[in-house]
C-alpha cells in the first residue's frame, strides 16, 4: 500500500555563511535522503519559485507532497503540516455514463460518489459517431499537418472536461472540501474516450488495422489538461491494450484480481461492447465483441439504462401465463433494462411464447388454450411486426405500452449468441473447459442486475453451478480507486498490459461459426445446456 | 564527444492487425532499442500528437532528435532525414555585456559570433541595483506570497530575453538559417543574471548569508522560458556554486581544463568581480572579491570597455618622459581600458611620476629637470584634485582630454591590492607557493589585452616567469560552447560544482591583512617582487 501522492516530512538546516546551498538545492537534498527509492526527483520549473518560498517561509521544514510516478518523483506541493487526509478522485469514464468517487488516498476509504451522463452524447451516441465528429475537418484534407487540431475534437474535449469538472465539484461539495483539495485523479476509460479526453487524434482507431495514437500515456498533471482539481494533482490514466481493449478493462482485471489469482478465472464486462478476459497470474487472454447494445438497454426501442422506472425483473407464470414485473425504485414502468430483457426473453421461452429461434409464436397453431389466449392478448402487430405487450399503456408512466418488438428480440438473440460465441471461442483458444473456471466475475450494471440463471436459460452464459457467478459491480471504477492508494496495483497495471494476449474476433473464423450455432435458445446443441428444458416438437 | 541533442535514426515495422501497438508506444519501442543508455525516455505530452503524426506521416521511420539530459532523454522532434548540421547557440550572459556564438553541435565548429550590451543596464548598471529593481515591490511587503511575481523582475526578464533573442536572430541571419534552426542553447552567467533571466526571485542573493534561490536549474526547453529558437531546444544553464560564484566561472574552469589537470593551475577571471580558482583534478579552491571595477574600465571616469577608441597600450620613455599610446582600432582616443590603465600606472611608477602609495608627485621636490618639466606639463589640478593628462584635448575624439584623476588612481591601487591579496590568500589556504603553479590562465578581455609584465610591476600579479601566464579569452563563452558538443564536459560541470571549495573573502581576516600590505607599488615587502626596481628615497 502506497498512495499515488506521498507526503514526506522533512527538516533541513537553515542556510548560514558556512552553508550557502541554494534554497532549491537545499530542498532537493532534504527530500533525497528521505525518498524511499533512488528514482529521479523532478521539481518542475513552473512552480520552482513558489515551492522554494513555501519551504523558506516555513523555516526550511514541513511536508512535501510528491507524485509517485513509475519513473520519477515529482514535487507537487509543500505544506506546513502533514495533512490529515489526502483526497483523490477515481473516475470511470464511460461512453454513455460517468461514475466517480472521492476517496482518501492514504486509507483507500471512499467518502462520496456521484455520476452523470457523458455530455459528449450531444455530439454522437456511440464511439464511432464521436470519432467522426472529432475528425470532421481533418477527414476533408488529404494530409494532416503535425500541429493540426480538429475543432470537433476540441468540442468533445471541452464537453467531457466540463462534465468531469462538474462531477469533481459535486464530490468536493458533498465532502465539504475546496475544489483544489483533491491531489490526484485516476481515470479509467476505453481507448477512444481517453483520446477524446486528452485531445489525441482518434482518426486511426476505427480504421483497419485499428491503431490508437497511444495506449500508455505518461502521467500528467491536472493543470496540464484542464481539470479543476489541484493543478499539480497527479493524473493517472489507465493504460489500454488496443483500440478496442481499453483502460477500463485493465481496471476491471485489476479490480477482479485475475492477474493475482492462482486458479483460472473469467471476467465478463458488458458495456457498449462485451469484453471478456480469462486467466490467472501466469497468463491472461482477452477478447471483445459487439454483444453489448441489446443487453445494455441502450438500443432496443423500449430499452433503457438500469435507472428508476426501468423494468429489471419479469416473470411469467407457466400455468396461468400471468406476467409479473418489478421496476427499479418501484415507480411506474418507462422501459426495460438489460436484466429485465433477459428475464423477459427467458420467461417467454420457458412459457413457449417464442420459439428456439426467438420468433414470436402465433395463436393459430397453439394447442394450449390458456397460452393461445395469452398470445392473443399480449402479442399484437405493431408497425407491421409482431410485438409483445410487457406493460399495457394504462399501467405505464407515459401512458404508452412497454413493448418488446420482434426487431428488438432479434437483436437480443444476436447479442446472446455473440456473448456465448465469445466465451466459447476464448476458452477453446486456451484449451480449457468452462468447468475449469474457479469463478466468473460479471462486472457493471449488467452484472449487478442480471439473474445468471435466466442468462443460462437463454444460452447466453454457460450452464454451470450458479455459485460460480459473482457480480463485481463497476470494476472500472474500482480499479481506478485501487491505483490511487496502492502502489502494487499501479505496477500490476503495467504487468497486466504486458501479459495480456488480445484476440481480435472481427477476423476470427471460429467465432463466426460459433456465433451461428448460438443463435438458438439455448443452442443448436442442447446437450451443452442440461439445465434448460427441451420442448418437444421444436 | 556527444552533443547535447542526439540525432537517432530509427525504423519501426508498420502496424498491422497482428501488431496493434499504438503509434506512441511504437515510437517509444523503436527509440528504446537504439538509445545508448537506459535513462528514462520522456515524450512530452504537449507535443505527443505532432510527434506521432510526423512518425506515422514518414512511414514509421526517420530521425528522432533527443535532448540528452543528465537524468533522462527527452524527445524533441522527429525529422524525415538525418540533418547535416545540428545548430546550437552558446551564450556568455554578462552583467554588462553579452557574447554569443552559433555552432554546429555535432562537430563543435563555431560558425558565427555576435555580442551586444546587456539591455538590463537601463534598470541598473550593476548587480545590486538590478536586484533592487527586481524586488522593488516585494521589499515593501512583510511577507511574500508563494506565487507573487515582482513587476520589476518581469521587466528585467523581458529586457534580457529581448536582448538574447536579438543576438540569436543576428547569429541565425549571419549563417542564413531560420530562427527555429538552433536546437540547443548553453547559457553561462553569474548567479544573479541567471535568476533575472529565469524570473527567479533574487531577494536573498544580496542579503546575508547570501543564498540564491537555486544554484542548479534542471534542464529546460527554450519555449518554456521565452527564447525564440526551436521551442523544444534544450536549454543548458551552467550551474553555480553560490550567490557570488556563478555558472560563468564554472564554465571558465571547464574551458581552462583545471579539473582535468594533473598539475596545479590557477585561473583568474576579472569581470565585475575578480574570481580566482586554483586546483587540479584532485581538488579545486575558489574565491571572489571586488577587485574588478577599476580594472574592467567601467568605473574610472575616463575608463571604458576594451572597444575601438580605447587606449589599450601606454608607454613613457624613461629618458625623455615622452608618452606614447595605442588605441583599439587605431582610432582617436576616447578613454582608457583596463589593460591601458595597468600600462599607464606601471609606466607612471617606473618613470617616478607617482610614488609607491600611488600618489602623483609634485614638481617642487623633483631634482630631475626633465621629469619636473613633464610633471608640470602633464599633471594638472582638475576639480580640486591632481590629474594626469594622458591625451590632450586636441588629440582626442571628443576634443576633451583623456585624464587619469587621483581618485581613479586610488581605485586602481585598491583593485590591484585586492587582486594580489586574493591570490596570496588563496595559495596560502592550500599551502602552496606561486612557484608551484604550472600555469596561470587569465580569462576575458582583461586577459586578452593586459601585459602580465606590467601587472607584475604594479604588484597585481605575482612576480613569476612571464611564460606562466596564458590568456584564454572569453572562458565563460568557451565553456558554454564545450557543453553543447561534449557529454564529458557536461558531466565535468557537475563534478566541478561538487568538488569546489569556495572561500568567502568578505569575512576573511587574513585577506584584510594581506589587502593592507598590498596597497603599495609593488608591495610593502619589495622582496616579493625581485624583478621590480626599488627607487631610493621612497
Amino acid at each position: 500500500m502506497s498512495s499515488l501522492v506521498l507526503p514526506l516530512s522533512i527538516q533541513a538546516p537553515p542556510p548560514s555563511l558556512h552553508d550557502n546551498t541554494g534554497d532549491l538545492d537545499r530542498l532537493r537534498q532534504a527530500l533525497s535522503v528521505q525518498l524511499p527509492d533512488a528514482k529521479f526527483l523532478e521539481i518542475p520549473f513552473s512552480r520552482l519559485v513558489s515551492l522554494c518560498r513555501k519551504f523558506r517561509g516555513n523555516g526550511f521544514q514541513g511536508t512535501a507532497l510528491l507524485n509517485c510516478l513509475p519513473d520519477k518523483w515529482v514535487l507537487a506541493d509543500f505544506l506546513s503540516e502533514l495533512p490529515k487526509e489526502l483526497f483523490a478522485v477515481a473516475l470511470d469514464l464511460g461512453t454513455t455514463h460517468l461514475e466517480a468517487s472521492l476517496l482518501d488516498m492514504s486509507t483507500g476509504k471512499v467518502l462520496a460518489g456521484a455520476n452523470r451522463e457523458n455530455s459528449q452524447i450531444e455530439y454522437g451516441a456511440d464511439i464511432l459517431s464521436r470519432i467522426h465528429h472529432a475528425t470532421a475537418k481533418r477527414r476533408r484534407s488529404k494530409k494532416v499537418a503535425p500541429d493540426f487540431i480538429d475543432p470537433g475534437l476540441v468540442e468533445l474535449k471541452s464537453a467531457i472536461m466540463r462534465c468531469i469538472n462538474g462531477l469533481c465539484k459535486e464530490l468536493t461539495e458533498k465532502v465539504g472540501i475546496t475544489d483544489e483539495a483533491p491531489r490526484a485523479i485516476a481515470i479509467s476509460g476505453n481507448t477512444t474516450m481517453v483520446h477524446l479526453l486528452l485531445g489525441l487524434d482518434p482518426f486511426h482507431i476505427c480504421r483497419e488495422p485499428y491503431i490508437p495514437l497511444a495506449n500508455s500515456i505518461g502521467p500528467l498533471e491536472a493543470g496540464e489538461i484542464g481539470l479543476n482539481i489541484h493543478p499539480a494533482a497527479a493524473v493517472w490514466i489507465m493504460p489500454s491494450v488496443g483500440s478496442y481493449f481499453g483502460g477500463d478493462l485493465i481496471s476491471g482485471i485489476l479490480a477482479a484480481g485475475l492477474a493475482r489469482s492462482e486458479k483460472t478465472r473469467m471476467m465478463i464486462d458488458v458495456g457498449t461492447n462485451a469484453e471478456v478476459v480469462v486467466g490467472n497470474r501466469e497468463w491472461l487472454i482477452a477478447c471483445a465483441g459487439a454483444a453489448g447494445p441489446a443487453l445494455e438497454g441502450g438500443v432496443a426501442r423500449m430499452g433503457m439504462r438500469a435507472a428508476p422506472g426501468a423494468i429489471d425483473y419479469v416473470a411469467i407464470d407457466q400455468d396461468s401465463y400471468s406476467l409479473s414485473y418489478k421496476t427499479i425504485g418501484d415507480t411506474p414502468p418507462e422501459g426495460i433494462c438489460g436484466s429485465g430483457l433477459i428475464d423477459l426473453v427467458a420467461a417467454l421461452f420457458l412459457s413457449r411464447m417464442i420459439d428456439v429461434r426467438g420468433k414470436f409464436r402465433t395463436a393459430e397453431k397453439e394447442n394450449d388454450p390458456e397460452r393461445a389466449k395469452c398470445i392473443r392478448q399480449r402479442i399484437i402487430i405493431h408497425d407491421g411486426q409482431p410485438a409483445f405487450i410487457v406493460v399495457p399503456a394504462h399501467e405505464s408512466k407515459g401512458n404508452k405500452p412497454v413493448l418488446l418488438e420482434q426487431i428488438d428480440l432479434d437483436a437480443m438473440i444476436r447479442s446472446k449468441a455473440a456473448m456465448y460465441a465469445i466465451l466459447t471461442t476464448l476458452v477453446n483458444q486456451v484449451g480449457i473447459e468452462f468447468a475449469d473456471l474457479e469463478e466468473i466475475c460479471v462486472a457493471g450494471a449488467f452484472g449487478r442486475h442480471i439473474n445468471p440463471g435466466r442468462a443460462v436459460t437463454l444460452g447466453m452464459l454457460p450452464d454451470l453451478d450458479l455459485s460460480v457467478y459473482r457480480a463485481i459491480g463497476n470494476s472500472s471504477l474500482k480499479g481506478a480507486e485501487k491505483v490511487l492508494s496502492d502502489g502494487d496495483a499501479r505496477k500490476e497495471c503495467v504487468d497486466i498490459v504486458s501479459k495480456i494476449t488480445y484476440i481480435e474476433l472481427n477476423v476470427n473464423q471460429e467465432f463466426m461459426i460459433r456465433f451461428s450455432g448460438s443463435r438458438f435458445i439455448p443452442h443448436t446443441d442442447p446437450s451443452l445446456f442440461p439445465s434448460v428444458p427441451v420442448f418437444e416438437g421444436e
